[in-house]
């Protein structure tokens, strides 16, 4: 298993991605690397860490892709960039899929410039995980930013994405498909998701997930589905509001054991439960979004993770490598594809 | 002052609605209320609370409107219910305000019906108070589900309402504005966006509010913005999202205390902290929806609220009604849709 790891780009540069890489390759003896960035800097951070000795490739590349870096520029001009690199490596097959903590945009339209969308598939999507309350530990939401639009099909595209993405990342034979909406009922919100409502039941067996219907804001975190489809800018809104939420209660909970004397000593007391918490909602255990609907894999770790960060975006990478996650995808999504145009040409016939 | 109270329709009935009253009214000589509903069972429930006597007008009505019942036939079919009479009450004059914990759809659609939009007004919004490291302790997020679209214009009356409501409602003389959007640059999001973008920031001066721009989710609690101008789609995804994300935190707070004795203990010590905690994000302390834009103040609490809750939400009222709130709404509307006309006879002059 060989993952492509853009080194650069990240807020805090290559020694975290290489750190992070050391931690995974630590963990997991079957992993190799493919990495990409400034080659001396590089062999000198790779040196240092004994677990990486003789399993990194260093692509050497010039540019870095900047946070401030616009996307249109970027897949112009950008071929000399570790960040193309990485996906390069995607595109010849040397990888099984590629991790950056770059500029998203940027990674985004330069992966569907090299990758390319795969046959059936309108808008490629970025699915993330979201802490749970179900056995799991984690619901998975897409679009989150990918694209500000979704029509019905796109959606059901993304039901079938997410529906592959919940098997081989997460293990669950049948997951369950909810659509974000304002409301439970029926006759609920804009007109394209009672479309979508429609589509994605229509295409529950042959696509063996269960379609729990229309979920609201409040379910993301809950149990009532494992997979909620939406469209990218309301799932970005989301997921930055759950974030921003997490990190305010956090605060509201470091300022309440601050408090007094008594408090701080019950906070000491308290560190192990505190700690245990921190772990369930800290971000950097489910960082990786996961780019779908690409002919090659490519995860986006957040722009600040730490070595923890970017070792639970490789370990992402790994997993989904490992159980051929690319051309079941494929193969799922062909078979969507062909089920909607069999449903419209009988229509049609009608 | 007067309140109008719907005392039927909660999740928890009269007897949690009138208890609220009763903590309103010992808190706050100045209060009044008429309370609409089943005139025995008011009468009983009102009689046994001290603080409630001889303040309480009891409106007799027959009918329920339950959290079942479709908006379209409550409109045609509900004027028997008490919250048709509460709605009576603000519209003949009667009362300053009206307190529901009932049926959202059901209460705007019959405040649409029977309060009619204030003249400038497009679409009514419902805005909604969010815990937020602003000093003043919460921001501003409208709307969360009036209505799930909003065009640039509708969205930079948002704005205006949201920036009276924060200057009667948080005492802020100069409201800082913020529209919500999938990232900070001028470039991001829906065509509407850009076009609302524009007309709120030339909105701002005439406004007295400051405007910063598109926000993110993220900044929902932040002290980047005091109001956030949003269609009510979106808003009621990210309301019941952070609503989600703050009960899960809660959750895993209490399972990691609960994990062992030590740290049973250990909770008990830090008894004192956690209740502040849960203060400052206990939703009944900032319970009250307000519904902005119509000839008359409506509050909408939780269905789900007790005494705490209701006795918030009234709270709200009182305030609001004493600072003159509806006539200075009223205004800012008036002159922000002058200013819009000329701006666009200008144009269409030029």
């Amino acid at each position: 298993m060989v993952i492509s790891v853009d080194a650069m780009g990240g807020d805090r540069g290559p020694s975290a991605v290489v750190a992070g890489m050391a931690q995974s390759a630590a963990k997991n003896p079957e992993i190799r690397f493919i990495v990409h960035g400034n080659r001396d800097e590089l062999s000198r951070l790779i040196a240092r860490r004994k677990a990486l000795a003789g399993r990194c490739d260093i692509h050497h590349a010039e540019g870095v892709v900047t946070m401030e870096d616009k996307p249109s520029q970027i897949v112009r001009k950008g071929s000399d960039t570790s960040m193309w690199s990485a996906i390069e490596s995607v595109r010849t097959g040397d990888a099984q899929a590629a991790v950056s903590c770059g500029n998203t945009g940027a990674l985004m339209a330069m992966s569907m410039l090299r990758l390319r969308k795969l046959p059936g598939v309108n808008r490629p999507a970025i699915a993330c995980l979201w802490p749970s309350v179900n056995p799991q530990g984690f619901n998975i939401m897409l679009d989150v930013g990918a694209d500000i639009r979704a029509d019905a099909h796109d959606l059901l595209q993304y039901a079938l994405m997410g529906t592959s993405y919940a098997r081989n990342g997460l293990e669950l034979s049948r997951p369950r498909i909810g659509l974000l909406n304002v409301g439970t009922e029926e006759h609920k919100g804009r007109a394209e998701l009672k479309q979508a409502n429609d589509l994605i039941a229509a295409a529950a067996e042959s696509g063996q997930f269960e379609y729990v219907g229309f979920v609201e804001g409040g379910d993301l975190p809950s149990s009532r589905a494992d997979v909620i489809v939406t469209d990218g800018f309301t799932g970005n809104i989301a997921l930055k509001t759950g974030e921003g939420t997490a990190k305010l209660v956090g605060a509201f909970l470091k300022d309440a054991f601050a408090n007094s004397i008594m408090s701080k000593f019950a906070a000491l007391l308290a560190m192990t439960s505190l700690k245990r918490l921190q772990k369930r909602i800290d971000p950097r255990r489910v960082n990786g979004g996961i780019f779908l609907g690409l002919n090659g894999t490519v995860i986006k770790s957040h722009g600040s993770a730490d070595a923890t960060g970017v070792s639970a975006a490789i370990k992402l990478a790994f997993t989904l490598a490992k159980s051929d996650f690319q051309n079941r995808l494929a193969a799922r999504v062909a078979q969507g594809a062909a089920s909607v145009d069999q449903g419209e040409s009988r229509e049609a016939a009608t």
